[in-house]
């Protein structure tokens, strides 16, 4: 069985899934990549990580994730920076024990306002700013930070990069090779102004990562994980895969959905409907 | 005792109350006008209500809510606009049977996507043309059409029409005395094109309506009525007021706020409470 040879599958769909059973449960759907996160990566080491990716012959499309950095100076934001660093080393550690064809891509969260604080604008200029001290290091190990628009809905407590046009302000100010962004349907599908910036963002070459996960509604009381698979909901995925299409990329692309109803599930069998979803849903070219 | 002389407290924030006993509760606590909503207008008709409102003495500062029409042209979009005509009249009449100084503002909300459509720029259009469709009944009846940009988490489901900067779009394809905008901070405070496109919303005087609620987290398990009085969240609203203020806007201020938590408790304590935190985090001038 083969899925669709650009699919990757985020390990953020299979949240509980060891990093062995989620790469196991990705090759078993016939899936050929996997976007991996931090934290199962340091449940087992990354030396034993790096020997499992390598044997599972799989693809890494991207590293989940770095950023958090909208602390003000001070040891929260020295620590955050150090904490970054350390995820920079780790990606490019996997995407080499990936299969050919791997990304040695960063995700990057900005995080949310300091408690107390509610100045926007100044949360979103030391993000840039925690952008800025980190590409070159980036650069140094060859490794492309993606700078992730979150829905506004989380702007206040996750995210406070809101649209992909501003993601791009911050990109903009960097190298290509250095720094990009995510374009992820969950988090862009709304914006009126997503053709514009998805060819803006094609023109600079900065799309480093391109995620699927669609709106659902109701929102299910917790919105972080009210999303679907690709053809659940009522974003228009086709539609924004031919945007990114004509934009140029042609890289690996994630399914990433934080869902209850995915996690409680079999990863293997998470895997299989995803795969079938993608393939339904995704308007993503072979 | 005499609250800030700009406030209105819209009937949301008491959405249990009756017409009476929300203007009742308004002049309790020293406020000087009233957002008013179609639905405890019609529990005892327009003639009633317009009585009513003339005795309270108050302002009116806008009629909600007019809008959901993003139905494809049928009966249903005839029966919206048929609606919002019926609302147009409604809010012509409240506003002349308030105090001086009333406003003749309809609010609308575009609606979401009808079911199983996932062509939200279609969707949008449609919004945009029942716009057109209204402006001269607008016009002709001296009501200004409000169009309120909701917060991108209700894109699907609500209101299509996401960000200032797309409701001043539609806007400006009509005169300015049928056609404005609502800038209410909920739904905008997130926006990082706020200040330009406030400033452009004050140089077509555009502005027909400034609400006022705050962005609480966590966000409840129903993120419709997850809003705090001003001061209880994250959005600057005084540093958005200022810009309100300097993009020339000088009418009444209404606080909006769905929340259970006000919903369930006496009216007369809500206006109270409204005003005490108007004072003190709106950031309005006198």
């Amino acid at each position: 069985m083969s899925a669709h040879p650009r699919l990757s599958l985020n390990q953020a769909t299979v949240k509980h899934a060891s990093l062995l059973d989620a790469l196991d449960a990705t090759r078993a759907a016939g899936i050929g990549a996997v976007g991996l996160w931090r934290e199962p990566v340091a449940d087992v080491g990354l030396e034993k990580a790096c020997a499992l990716v390598a044997d599972s012959g799989l693809r890494v499309s991207s590293l989940c994730r770095g950023g958090f950095f909208t602390a003000p100076p001070g040891p929260g934001r020295t620590a955050a920076l150090a904490e970054n660093r350390r995820a920079i080393e780790e990606t490019a550690a996997l995407a080499a024990a990936g299969a050919p064809g791997s990304a040695p891509v960063l995700v990057l969260v900005a995080g949310g306002l300091p408690g107390g604080d509610r100045d926007l604008a100044g949360a979103r200029e030391r993000a840039r700013d925690a952008v800025g001290a980190l590409a070159d290091d980036a650069r140094a190990a060859g490794v492309v930070l993606a700078i992730e628009p979150m829905h506004p809905v989380f702007a206040a407590d996750r995210g406070v990069v809101s649209t992909l046009g501003q993601a791009l302000d911050v990109a903009e100010q960097f190298p290509a090779e250095a720094v990009g962004v995510v374009v992820d349907t969950y988090h862009v599908w709304w914006d009126p102004d997503l053709p514009a910036q998805v060819a803006r963002a094609g023109r600079g070459r900065r799309i480093a990562s391109y995620q699927l996960a669609d709106w659902v509604t109701p929102l299910g009381p917790d919105v972080l994980v009210s999303r679907g698979l690709p053809g659940d909901g009522h974003a228009d995925l086709a539609g924004i895969s031919a945007l990114v299409e004509a934009a140029g990329y042609r890289g690996d692309v994630e399914v990433e959905v934080f869902a209850h109803a995915l996690w409680d599930a079999d990863p293997a069998d998470v895997a299989a409907r995803t795969a079938a979803a993608f393939a339904a849903s995704s308007g993503v070219r072979r």
